[in-house]
């Protein structure tokens, strides 16, 4: 079976069309979006999640609703691009892709006149999607050379299909792996608080043939240990200059006991994912969340809860893009590389 | 307000009385046991955790079940005790404190006649209680010496008033701490899979009066790292000769976590919980638990959820027990010291 389809367009192109993934594994459900609001609704929940859907869904989730509210009228929607742009990429703060995608779409759009600027902004997001999908595969095609037949692999969070427009990022090697026969044995961290290894990285790997576990974030650790762990590989919501990573929260103490344990700890994320304006971790604002995630507390018990954790660069083995292996320090502009 | 009461006698000692630590934080209901399968049951199902207060109820329970089931007779108890006392002690296999107490409890009538032996079961197992809640109180005080006032502790799980008859292991310098005004701020681990931080010692913590907070089991790295904790102070369920230490899932993790930044880790249990005639925590057989305790996961996809992981000795910076602070190797007879 295929890998699930986490966010494109709808069959006309008039929404922005994504599998609600507050609903997994229980049920699969896709919702066509066209406001400004459903989209950055969708992008809050995380009924659309991962930093490189996150940045398809806001491109073409842009393009959508300035077509629609502007009633096709480009000098209407021009203006109106430019309250949309920044309240859509103030949404999630820590995901680089989000305000990179919204970037390119106003740039797009910059020389253009005004009756072509509809129809670029729809341009701009289907290469931004489109792109994605290529980008998965380039992914997958560079990290063959880390999945030896009989890998173990631990990963956490999900940087699977369902975080992206095409196979994923930490999971496409892991597909690609699979779609030459090799055999795999992958463990999933659940990844508290909002579960995503258990209820998505789980789903899509069980649904495509790959043979996956679930364990509690806090094994990850004693899995390692006992040696059965050949190599872990996570995704990125942000990598710096230094090549520090922000990753969903629970990462870092995965790469601590990989460390320990000498076990090979992989990056693997787009290339835009890359923040060279962003020296290291230490300048990373972490967007905390809201305790009712954590599920049921005893009264007036607070919950520290933040999504992201940073792991340093000196505990990463490989930095897998879909331009190959690349090392830091990562210098000059991402969009000009 | 005290901390709660988690095992104990029923008023007239007819009865094993539990708080039944399934239903917290929601409900707070004591349950009175009276047959080794509502006391075994009792155990295997969590509504009784924790080593010490394990032990505790394992002796009580041994107690009131063949007092009933002899009908007052002494010989038939003592035919009886034979058939229940392996029965009782295989219900979990890694808390070396059920095996401890069965066997006080056996040891305890071998030189007593039949006439006796219900009387003497009764006091054994008041013995084992009482001199729980001492055990409690020492290791409080003991760790008075590495509580300051304003300190930041972490800990994990729960190795509190509720895992034992007193005031806990882990927890019983926070509450002698508390007790003589020093100010605390305490993180919680969530502990998944039975979220026993969460619902447990975030619970008795708030009803004591003591700030604490509860965070994912994947954030404890990222809480060390930021500078945040300045000690960490858990429980443990066996610590063998060398001073390795099985303690609940995810206490590796935080081990490893501390050690990469310098964070003192302490482990705070009675000296009972030292399984001398074990040489390493690689001799310890390590119980696996259910799937369905860590949720709702996809069809098809397997859960790796064993119940307890092994820190090792090089990452313990102190053993905090009744008798004060004690040194690794661990030698001669538990009993005999």
């Amino acid at each position: 079976m295929q890998p699930p389809k986490a966010v494109g367009w709808s069959p006309n192109h008039s929404a922005l069309r994504i599998l609600d993934q507050r609903l997994l594994p229980g049920v699969e459900l896709e919702r066509d979006l066209v406001s400004l609001e459903d989209t950055m609704d969708a992008i809050r929940t995380l009924a659309v999640r991962g930093a490189p859907a996150i940045g398809v869904a806001a491109a073409i989730g842009l393009a959508v609703a300035l077509r629609r509210d502007s009633g096709g009228d480009g000098t209407k929607a021009r203006h109106l691009l430019t309250e949309y742009a920044p309240r859509l990429a103030a949404t999630r703060p820590t995901a680089v892709n989000l305000t990179w995608a919204v970037h390119r779409m106003q740039q797009a759009v910059e020389a253009v006149r005004n009756d072509d600027l509809l129809a670029a902004l729809a341009r701009e997001a289907e290469a931004i999607r489109s792109e994605d999908v290529r980008m998965c595969e380039q992914i997958g095609e560079h990290g063959l050379a880390i999945i030896p037949d009989g890998a173990r692999v631990l990963t956490h969070c999900n940087a699977g299909a369902l975080a992206t427009a095409g196979i994923g990022t930490a999971l496409a090697p892991l597909y690609a792996a699979h779609a030459r026969g090799r055999a795999l044995t992958v463990y999933a961290d659940e990844t508290r608080p909002l579960r995503q290894g258990a209820r998505l990285t789980a789903w899509e790997l069980v649904r495509a043939g790959i043979n996956v576990s679930v364990l509690p974030d806090g094994a990850a650790a004693s899995l390692i240990g006992q040696g059965l762990v050949d190599l872990v590989i996570v995704g990125a919501d942000r990598i710096t200059a230094n090549g520090d990573v922000a990753n969903k929260i629970g990462t870092y103490g995965v790469a601590l006991a990989a460390h320990a344990h000498g076990v090979p700890f992989y990056v693997a994320a787009p290339w835009s994912t890359i923040d060279v304006a962003t020296p290291t971790g230490a300048h990373i604002v972490i967007e905390h969340r809201q305790a009712d995630e954590l599920g049921e507390l005893p009264a007036l018990v607070p919950a520290w809860n933040p999504a992201f954790d940073v792991t340093p660069r000196a505990l990463v083995r490989g930095y897998l893009t879909d331009r190959g292996f690349v090392d830091p320090p990562f210098l000059g502009d991402r969009e000009s590389v």
